[in-house]
């Protein structure tokens, strides 16, 4: 049977999310790690705290083949998934002794911060392990255990996970190796996936190419999905093993976009600029130079552990003084060409290079908006200088599109990408 | 009949949401929207982009009295939300000859960047001017317009928008004051709103406030949302006008969060730490010295339009070196205490307010993790400093919980939350 379609939805509870106070992001999570698994989320819905409101959006998705379930798990009154799916299953809830004592163990230790007294802790710890008949309880993360239960009666497989995202993640491998899920993916194989990642193409760009491509090639096998996320188009190719028809319409939608769009091509594994850069940095040393920016470079270059290895800081010189007197910009350069100027990020990578000693430096200097534009240099108006100590530089001063807070990002995507530029040659 | 309970459902389309590459942010956003309104959204559904997808999620809400879809709407194939509604309401699609000319207007300026030829413009014109009869086409801020259709025939009243968050904002006016939206919203009245913000509560404290006046006052009439955000706890309190019941649960409830936590209520608006410490910021200036954090502090003070009128700037010191040499840390205070610790975060912050000449400086530097945590100095362990040029000052060196981008988050919250209070007295 390997090779069947399996389809999922998933199910996140929370008032909190249909509140618009917070996004939800188990759906998110959980779908991607579904699809590398060879099964399709066709639906994700939110609902809120109350029994009925659960059960309905259970009983809609009956079509399925599996329902994971976050949230509503937990020692407090409000959180009832386990009684929703017992019921919705026709599976009467019963204790399991052996995640009574887990269970116990773990919420005494929160006992004394919830101030419960021994009855209410006795009451929670019970509630926390019964499980519905048939099914396999998943030790808990943080105080609540996972359930994974069997289909039958017209419900689909059922696993139910906690809200707390960290928890989810946690509890993930052993929900997935749970008999229920793995009696499941039996049935099917993980996708075949391609991860491009391309920077300074528009997205309408790649739609022509598929267009293209699809004017000789017959592109429904396959399943692409392109995205623009952090300013790079994603472009996700998915296929199953040994299905020959979207092994070729695979092979000619990769090699149209190398023809077309393959000086933009910065990842094939789907490594993000941040992991590459991190790499690419190895054996140098960085600093930076942000007025618009206002600290995100350093702020984000400062991100993975072990950024100290090449990351020796940075100076935000937000004001004309700043410029002037912590990175040596030369008033006479602010003066004739104004702060937001290529002499300008010029003097600033300069400058960084010669205070904090680095083999590279990276300046950026705009006008993020909404005010402060001029028609020579418009809102979006962004000038970026990377140099190296021994002198090669590379200088770039577009007008970026968006909002303030979209200037500032894509500003800092964009010299990122410079830098990445100026070590690979 | 003002006052009655409006119910509302929210679809959200887009293969990407499924596939888990970005959340949805329309959902949360028509959500919050909604709520303001007094309609209580019970559901958000996200969905792929096949027609039957949506027309199971549209089937699968008729029970709410209003419809809100995100997406698939636009020029493209694949977008099918209008004709699925369309067919769903059994109300047949016309054209707007109206909306043609104001699409036309629109699409004609995109139709160099599509690359499309005049018969593709011509169609993917008149697609977009097909409304269903009796509909309401709302003007568009890309190139779809929205669609507002009466209630019938078992089926609610459904608003139609784009995807593009952009776009959803711009049109949510007019979506609103739409005659079949309207229709609905004069069956109900705004709800009264408290947003209580509290920094240093965790939300078990909050849960115990809360069972604590249940005990004497019932809280069933009042809407209760706390949430986590961004390390503050926020605390919703919503009630229908009018209603006594509820106006008692909230007048309770304020007076003993006040009772218990009112030193740490930072707004009873709901106005963030952001916006509060921006005004409190008039008339000052302040400059950062970052390690840990890299600079993310900076750039979250550099956030809001106008912020170049009190930052002056920052140095993000990552490396010992550029504690010393850029913000004049003593060599024998790194020395002796280390470069996370309480004499180090002093020096840092004077060496801010000698090289900027600010009046305010903050200091953070901390042991973010995963490595480098001693048993003395765990990760975790942050030291901030905020003094101000007169001699004033704040220190704290809290041990936060977390990963290394929890601590250094919550190391940015933490330190505005420090010039708050440094700048209230």
């Amino acid at each position: 049977m390997a090779g069947s379609r399996i389809t999922a939805g998933i199910v996140a509870t929370g008032s909190e999310l249909l509140a618009g106070r917070v996004r939800d992001a188990n759906g998110p999570w959980i779908a991607e790690r579904l699809g590398r698994l060879g099964v399709d989320v066709v639906e994700i819905v939110l609902v809120g705290d109350r029994p009925e409101e659960m059960d309905a959006a259970l009983r809609s998705l009956s079509g399925v083949d599996l329902i994971v379930t976050s949230g509503g798990l937990g020692p407090t009154a409000d959180d009832l998934t386990a009684a929703v799916v017992a019921d919705l299953t026709g599976r009467p809830l019963e204790l399991d002794e052996h995640m009574e004592k887990v269970v116990g163990d773990i919420i005494s230790r929160f006992a004394d911060r919830l101030r419960w007294d021994a009855d209410a802790l006795a009451e929670a710890n019970r509630k926390q392990a019964m499980v519905p008949r048939g099914a396999t309880a998943i030790r808990p993360a943080g105080t609540a255990p996972g359930l994974a239960v069997p289909p039958g009666d017209g419900v689909p497989t059922v696993l139910v996970l906690p809200g707390p995202p960290r928890e989810v993640h946690a509890m993930w491998d052993d929900a997935v190796a749970s008999a229920p899920v793995q009696a499941l993916l039996e049935r099917t194989e993980p996708f075949l996936e391609t991860h491009l990642r391309l920077f300074g193409v528009p997205e309408s760009e790649i739609a022509a190419t598929l267009r293209a491509v699809g004017e000789h090639t017959d592109l429904a096998p396959l399943e692409i999905v392109t995205c623009l996320r952090d300013f790079s188009l994603e472009v996700d190719l998915r296929r199953r093993p040994g299905d020959e028809a979207a092994e070729t319409a695979h092979d000619a939608v990769v090699a149209e976009i190398d023809a077309r769009h393959g000086a933009a091509v910065f990842s094939r594994t789907g490594q993000t600029i941040d992991e590459l850069l991190f790499d690419l940095l190895s054996g140098h040393t960085i600093a930076t130079a942000e007025s618009c920016t206002g600290g995100l470079l350093a702020g984000r270059l400062t991100e993975p552990a072990g950024a100290s290895a090449h990351v020796q800081g940075g100076i935000v010189s937000y004001s004309n003084e700043a410029k002037a007197n912590l990175l040596g910009v030369p008033q006479d350069v602010l003066d004739t060409h104004g702060a937001v100027s290529v002499p300008a990020v010029q003097a600033m990578a300069q400058g960084a290079i010669d205070r904090f000693g680095v083999d590279v430096a990276v300046a950026i200097s705009g006008i993020a908006g909404p005010g402060g534009g001029t028609e020579q240099k418009p809102v979006g108006y962004v000038c970026f200088c990377v140099r190296t100590a021994d002198g090669t530089e590379i200088v770039r001063d577009p007008v970026l599109p968006g909002e303030r807070g979209d200037v500032r990002e894509r500003s800092v995507v964009l010299a990122m990408h410079l830098v990445r530029r100026i070590l690979t040659g």
